[in-house]
């Protein structure tokens, strides 16, 4: 995409529906949207067939187009993904509504009363690749946030997720909502003139390939929720646990290596080396190609040596950086100059060392002894996940409902003028109250 | 300023620096950062003649040039409002520290125990015009919340702000910091390649004139923190109280119209305009020109007949719209199309229509029975503020050190791996545990 979008009048009017949409559900008492997310727990099961039709009709193309099967997998519906993403729903569909929570609340004076409250964002772009789960993952949680969404998938999965979308759309309308707050849009030109829309479009998220995620935030000056890079780290102090440090470092390298949670550099304290063969055997054992700084290099079997750009790569796969330092401090100095600030953890025994590495590493998500791929949505408990923010604005870490939410001030008077507090006739007390 | 921003090598090395200074300052401990602000409050008494003495250089140099006496009065420091800034800084060291504060503690498992803690959010790129108290205001918010600043003001406080930085920096060295983590910026090009530096610097907040806040938002792909716009709306309900919709629009309009929180529209019910007459009276003899529409004109006297434009005006002076609505529905509905979702009010004794307005009405601020007036840091009770925000992104309304922070989410393990939980052979219990 290049870097300045052309808006039209066709996208205006696009995002200016989805945003009355909004309106209706947004303001919607909070059991209309749980009810419509169990309509649409339902219309998935009513519409089965119809759905894995449609998906059928996108995988016989993309069989003939020459996908490769690790896609043509992540493209396939079959009735247990549609049971999973079902049972998804009616998880939201239970969840207590967020809208309206006051988090905050002040007596300014004797009846004046302010309340911070939860509030939906507005209308959300979500941009994303070939899995069309994620229409209904990322759909419901819009619902369950009152946020309108523009949905714009790859065109491999554009019949389910054609089909996907009409049972969003059903279900607000199951609901008395405004069907217009979800939208499916399709080619790339459309979503390039939404990307100009910045007056009518509050957040993008795109979920894809560091390379889409980048294309789109050179190419808006709408936010963009997300996350380019995920070079993480595992640093193994001088005092860790060397069977523990086997372990994390396996787990984090190859339990996913395609994930952006997974490690791609292993930070060696030197008095840890003379532990590190048998750890980079068991490495080397589970196919993992290692490249090594000259110091580890002799403690590595099979390893090649590494380059200064080895520190600043994502590999997405199971090849391994491993670099020997001095200290703590080099180990985080190195983190905060080559990381992404998505996911670094540390394996020791030493308490205050473990302490020191969650303070001072300004990532998203800190770990001590425990594996960069905790850093997930599901697993932090937070239910389904739009993707993950490393960006310092906003949400940060893995997004659920709560990264989909902004806050509105409410004040409630009884005539009260802002004067007659300047001019001291009264006084603000300004008085916690306790929340709802 | 133009659309794209050449960096500078210069910009980038004091970013950089910056972003060092900001890592020992943000991992201190709290009462380090108490400390610092007492330090500075300390250094802005033992510097006090030396502030004046660069103000007044300022203040001559202003003169000279011809600077308009409401713009001197804004640029001129005094003992009292030196004295008023040192006990706001006296009172943020007494403040708890908020960094490390958690707001949500999960056991994900036996021993795997997740935080979610607040956090600085890094670099700050602060541009602001005359006023050189936002020099003591928005660094001791920084220095509160763990941030590194950089501070741009006006050339005419040039040597006022230096000043002031100074102090600043001295507080930071006397604590034991890095004083890098606070700089002055001087000249616009200097600015302007700061605003090209957009993987160093985490947020820009302007504060100054909505051109100032237009230019720097159309010129940097770094979020902006702040509103361009201040077009607040009164509606004045069907069964507003007569005298308190009077008491509210004078204060509304009047108690400082150039203020962003001032009214700008007032709405009226077609059954209220019997009593607009008496209304208008009072505004008119306090100052206000008013532009009404066909309807509401006759009742207004001395008014001239508004246009479509009025309707989207923010005119920071003694004018005021006034438009006739049918409904409860036709007013959010021009709130929501003319507004700038700053701050908007309604007069109403009747509780239904009050709540109404306050779950529908999508703006920062939105009050029953209160002046547009109190949308205000220190008003709501929030201490020093470094704007008002209307982004939906991150903080909205006025933004005190909360808005400041980000969060980190920090699980501590004993060695647990992630693919235990994926193949069934450990389950997570997610089971909330009470914070700090």
């Amino acid at each position: 995409m290049s870097e300045s979008q052309p808006s039209s009048p066709a996208a205006h009017q696009t995002a200016l529906r989805a945003r009355d949409g909004q309106r209706s559900l947004g303001s919607a008492p909070g059991e209309t949207r749980s009810q419509t997310l169990h309509h649409l727990a339902d219309l998935l099961a009513e519409r089965q067939e119809t759905l894995l039709a449609a998906n059928r009709e996108d995988l016989d193309r993309a069989a003939e187009q020459g996908l490769a099967p690790a896609l043509l997998h992540r493209l396939e519906l079959t009735p247990a993904k549609l049971a999973t993403l079902t049972e998804g729903v009616r998880q939201l569909a239970r969840e207590s509504d967020p809208i309206g929570f006051a988090m905050r609340q002040t007596e300014l004076d004797t009846g004046l009363i302010l309340r911070q409250v939860r509030s939906p964002i507005g209308l959300l772009l979500v941009i994303f690749e070939s899995r069309p789960d994620a229409v209904i993952q990322i759909g419901s949680l819009a619902l369950r946030s009152g946020n309108a969404v523009l949905l714009k998938g790859g065109s491999e999965a554009l019949k389910s997720n054609r089909a996907l979308i009409d049972c969003l759309r059903a279900a607000l309308l199951r609901g008395s909502l405004a069907e217009e707050a979800v939208q499916g849009i399709e080619g790339r030109d459309a979503a390039r003139a939404l990307l100009a829309c910045d007056h009518l479009i509050d957040l993008v998220i795109p979920r894809g390939s560091n390379q889409l995620v980048r294309s789109i935030q050179s190419s808006t000056r709408i936010p963009v929720l997300g996350h380019a890079d995920g070079i993480c780290h595992l640093y193994l102090d001088a005092e860790a646990d060397p069977e523990m440090a086997t372990r994390l470092a396996l787990d984090s390298k190859c339990d996913y290596p395609a994930a952006c949670n997974a490690a791609e550099t292993l930070l060696v304290h030197r008095a840890f080396l003379p532990h590190l063969g048998p750890l980079a055997t068991a490495l080397d054992q589970a196919g993992v190609e290692l490249r090594a700084d000259r110091e580890a290099l002799p403690h590595c079997p099979g390893a090649t040596a590494a380059t200064e750009e080895d520190w600043g790569t994502e590999y997405g796969n199971l090849t391994l950086a491993v670099r020997t330092v001095d200290s703590l401090e080099q180990a985080i100095d190195h983190i905060h100059r080559h990381g992404s600030a998505h996911t670094d953890a540390i394996v020791t025994e030493n308490g205050e060392t473990g302490r020191r590495f969650l303070d001072q590493v300004d990532s998203a998500s800190v770990f001590w002894n425990a594996s960069t791929r905790f850093a997930d949505g599901y697993r932090y408990g937070l239910g389904a996940e739009v993707g993950i923010s490393t960006s310092r604005i906003h949400a940060r870490g893995p997004v659920g409902v709560e990264g989909l939410l902004t806050t509105r001030w409410l004040l409630e008077g009884q005539g009260q003028v802002a004067s007659d507090y300047g001019e001291g006739k009264r006084h603000f007390s300004h008085r916690d109250l306790p929340v709802d």
